[in-house]
C-alpha cells in the first residue's frame, strides 16, 4: 500500500477523482449492505461517502468495529459514483472514496443518541461536546464567527479603534441590572459588568471612536427565550456627534456590511436554515416610540401610545409592518421617555421628558440599544442626584468629563440575539456556544 | 466669517493650506506671547498648533479662557509657518491653523498635572480617564489593537474558526490556579474561568481548528509586575496534529504574522519608545528545557539543570542568548516535566516523565504557553484520578473525549504580555487600559 502522508479535506476530494489519498475525520454513519461496508467520514470541511469492498480484508476487519465519531485516518481512492447513485445537489454527491485502509485515532463509546436527531434544548444543551458537532450548531457558529468579525471590519473600516473593556467592576454602576457579586481579594466585593458603557466613553477621549466586544453578565432572573446570564456584547461609542443620527448611521453602516458578508458567505447556510437574507431597504426606516405605537394600533389593533416601551408582542408587530410595509428587516425606534434610560441618556431639547435614544428591531427582537450621552459634567452629576446614585461612587467615571469630553453616544448589539434573528431560533440560548443561565452552567445546577 | 460644516481631521490640515477649515478636539497646550496666543489642539489623527492674532476680537475672547482638555470646534485657515519656525520632523510642523473662530463644546476643569507629565504607576492609574490620552498611553493601546486584530487574521488565513469562549464557569477546573468565585443564582456558587482550554478543546471536535480571545480571571496573590487579576487571552486549539511541533508551526506563523503587521503599521510607534522592531530569524530557535539550561549555565554562571521550569532571570538570560547567537527575539523552550503542566498535557513517548509542551519566551519572558494534549477518553481519566481530581465533576468536558476526539493541542497567548514586551514596557499593567490587581480595581480598593 502507497504511504501518502499528506491529508486532503473532504471538500476537495472532488479534484483527486482517480487518485489514492488520505483523509481524517469523524466516523458519521456505517451502514453495512451485505458484504459491503458503507461508511460516512466528516472533516471540518465537508461529508464524503466511503465503502469497503470485501476484498479489501484489512480495512474490512477495521471497518466492522467502527462506530459514529470514532476518528479515523483513511486511505483510499476517489472514484466516480454509477450513474444511478449520483446525488447532485450534495458535496461529494458523485464520488465515493473507495477505502484501502483505516487507521483508528480515537474510539468513541456509545452515542446517548443519533447526532443530527432533533431534541428537545435541555437534552442538547447537556450532551453541547457531542451536539456542537451537528450541522445544525456548526452552521449556527460558523454564522456568529462572521458576524463578529464583519461587526468589527466594519467599525475598523469606519475608523474605530478597538480596546479590551474589564468584565471585573467596582461597583453594580447603572444601578439597573442585577449584578453578579465576586469574592475579591482580603474579603472585598467586587462586580461582574452588566456594560462596558463607562469605559467606552472614556475611551472616546483617547480614541473619539472605539470599539469592543466585551462579555457582559446579567443576574436578573429571566427564564425566557430573549435572556442568557452571560452575552457578548458588541460595543462602540463615538466623540463630535451632532446627536443620536450619528450613530444611527454608523450602526446602520455595520449592519449592512455584516449582513451583506453574511449573505455572500453563508447562503449555504441561509437555505439550510429554510430563512430568507434579510432584507435592508435603501433607509432603514426610523419611527419615534409614540409614531411606532400609534401605527401599531392602527395595524394591529390594541393598546400602545402612552406605554413606556415596547412590549414583546409589539416589536413583533412593528417589525412586520417595517418589513411590508419597507421592505427592511430592521427599523429604529427612536425617543424612549428619558427617564426610562439610563442616567447618561441626553435629553431632546425640544421635550426633555424624551430621550435622543434608539432601540434598533430586527424581525421581532430588539437587538440593539443606543443614545446620544451626557457629556456635560455638571449636568451629568446632577442627573446621578436625581436619580438617587451618589456620585463620588463614580469618581473615576466622571473624571472624563471633568477632564473635558466632546457631544458623543454609541450603541451595544447583543451577538446571540443578531446570531438568534439572523438565522430564526427560536431560543437564544441556541446562539451561545455555552449558554448560561438560571439552571446551568454546562450542566445543570440542580444535580 | 463663513460658515464650514464639514471637519476636517488635524492629519489632514496639510493638503488644505491657504483654505479656511473646520477642526475640532481637545486643547492640548496654551502660550500666550504678548497679544497672541497659540494654542495646540489635538484630535484622534494628531497635533496642529493655532495662533489667535490679535485683530480676531471674538476668537481672542474665547482663547483666553481655554485650558487643557477644554473641547472645542475651531474655524480657521491653514497658513504656511515662517521658515524659521518650521519644525519639519513634526506631523503639520510646518503650517499653522490661524483661528478666526472656536465655539466651546465642552469646558474641563483645572488638570492635576500636566497630561503627559511622567508619572509613578500608581498615580497614573488613579487617573486613568485622563491618563489614557497621553501620546504614551494611545501608542501602547494603538499597538494592543493591531496585535490582537492580526492575531485573529493569522489565525482566519490558516483556517481558523472563532468562538466565544464563557467566563463564567461551574469549577476551578484545572484545581491548579486561584479562581474568583461568584454569587451565583439561589446561592450556588460559580467560578470565573482561569483558561478558556476546556472550551476549546471541545471546540475542536465541532471546529477542528478554533481559537478565542477571551478574558481570563486569575485569584493569586501576585503582586509582581508580569502578573494581572483580569487579563486578555488569544488561545487556539487544532486537531489532527503529529505532536507539539505542529502547532509550535502555527504559533510562529501567527507571531512572524503579528510582528511584520506592527512594525510595517508602527514603526513610528517603535521609534517613539526608542525599541527596535522584534527581529525574527528565519526559524525560531527550539531548545529543550534541559538544552536550555545547560546553556544557561555555561554561558551565564549559576545552577539551571535539574530544576522544573525556567526562573524568571533564566528566561532573561535564555533571550539574551537566542537574540545574540540565533538573532531571534523568540525562543520556543520544550519538554517541561509532565508531573509541572497541566492534567491533559500528552507526555513524550521516548520518557513520560518529559511532556509534549512549549513556553514560547519573548525578550525575556514567557508570553505563550502550549502542548499537545491527551486525547484518549480513558487514559484522561486515568490521569485525573493519578492528580487526585474528581472525573465526575469533569464529566462535561469528558464528553469530548467520550465521543471520539482526534490527536490534537493548542496554545494561549497573553496579550497584555505580548504588548508589554513589544514596547520594552517595565509592568505589564501599563499593557492593560484598565488593570485589576491585589488592591485596585479602577480606584484603590483600600479607599
Amino acid at each position: 500500500m502507497a504511504t501518502i502522508t499528506e491529508r486532503t479535506y473532504i471538500k476537495d476530494l472532488k479534484a483527486q477523482e482517480g487518485q489514492e489519498v488520505l483523509i481524517k475525520g469523524w466516523v458519521d454513519v456505517r451502514r453495512d449492505q451485505g458484504k459491503l461496508i458503507f461508511l460516512d467520514f466528516r472533516d471540518k470541511s465537508g461529508v464524503v461517502q466511503g465503502v469497503i469492498l470485501p476484498n479489501a480484508k484489512e480495512a474490512h476487519e477495521v471497518g466492522a468495529r467502527l462506530r459514529p465519531e470514532w476518528v479515523v485516518s483513511v486511505h483510499g481512492k476517489v472514484n466516480k459514483r454509477p450513474e444511478k447513485n449520483v446525488q447532485a445537489e450534495k458535496l461529494n454527491g458523485d464520488i465515493e472514496l473507495e477505502i484501502l485502509g483505516i487507521e483508528v485515532l480515537s474510539e468513541a463509546k456509545e452515542l446517548p443518541f443519533e447526532k443530527d436527531t432533533e431534541l428537545n434544548l435541555d437534552t442538547y444543551l447537556d450532551h453541547l461536546p457531542l451536539t456542537l458537532r451537528t450541522d445544525r450548531a456548526k452552521d449556527i457558529f460558523t454564522m456568529q464567527a462572521t458576524l463578529v468579525d464583519e461587526y468589527r471590519k466594519s467599525l475598523q473600516k469606519q475608523d474605530f479603534t478597538e480596546f479590551q473593556a474589564p468584565a471585573l467592576v467596582g461597583g453594580d454602576a447603572e444601578g439597573g441590572a442585577a449584578a453578579f457579586k465576586v469574592d475579591y481579594y482580603y474579603d472585598k466585593t467586587a462586580f461582574l459588568a452588566t456594560s462596558p458603557q463607562f469605559y467606552k466613553q472614556i475611551m472616546v477621549g483617547v480614541f473619539e471612536k472605539a470599539f469592543t466586544i466585551a462579555k457582559i453578565f446579567r443576574g436578573e432572573k429571566h427564564a425566557t427565550s430573549r435572556h442568557l446570564s452571560e452575552l457578548t456584547q458588541m460595543d462602540f461609542e463615538m466623540g463630535f456627534i451632532n446627536d443620536h443620527l450619528d450613530i444611527m448611521a454608523v450602526l446602520e453602516n455595520v449592519i449592512r456590511d455584516v449582513v451583506n458578508a453574511a449573505a455572500s458567505k453563508h447562503a449555504d447556510i441561509f437555505t439550510r436554515f429554510n430563512v430568507p437574507v434579510p432584507q435592508l431597504a435603501e433607509k432603514f426606516p426610523i419611527l419615534t416610540l409614540l409614531e411606532a405605537q400609534e401605527i401599531i394600533e392602527k395595524e394591529f389593533g390594541g393598546k400602545a401610545v402612552g406605554e413606556q416601551d415596547l412590549e414583546p408582542e409589539h416589536e413583533r408587530q412593528i417589525c412586520e409592518w417595517a418589513l411590508k410595509e419597507k421592505g427592511c428587516d430592521f427599523v429604529f425606534i427612536t425617543h424612549f421617555p428619558t427617564k426610562k434610560r439610563a442616567f447618561y441618556t441626553y435629553a431632546d431639547g425640544k421635550d426633555p421628558s424624551l430621550s435622543k435614544s434608539f432601540d434598533l428591531l430586527f424581525r421581532g427582537l430588539e437587538i440593539n440599544s443606543g443614545s446620544q450621552r451626557i457629556h456635560n459634567y455638571d449636568e451629568l452629576v446632577e442627573k446621578m442626584k436625581s436619580r438617587g446614585l451618589d456620585p463620588e461612587k463614580f469618581s473615576f467615571y466622571l473624571q472624563a468629563f471633568k477632564y473635558g469630553m466632546p457631544p458623543h453616544g454609541g450603541s451595544s448589539t447583543g451577538l446571540e440575539r443578531l446570531t438568534a434573528r439572523m438565522l430564526n431560533l427560536a431560543n437564544v440560548k441556541e446562539a451561545s456556544d455555552f449558554p448560561r443561565d438560571l439552571n446551568r452552567i454546562d450542566t445543570l445546577l440542580s444535580k
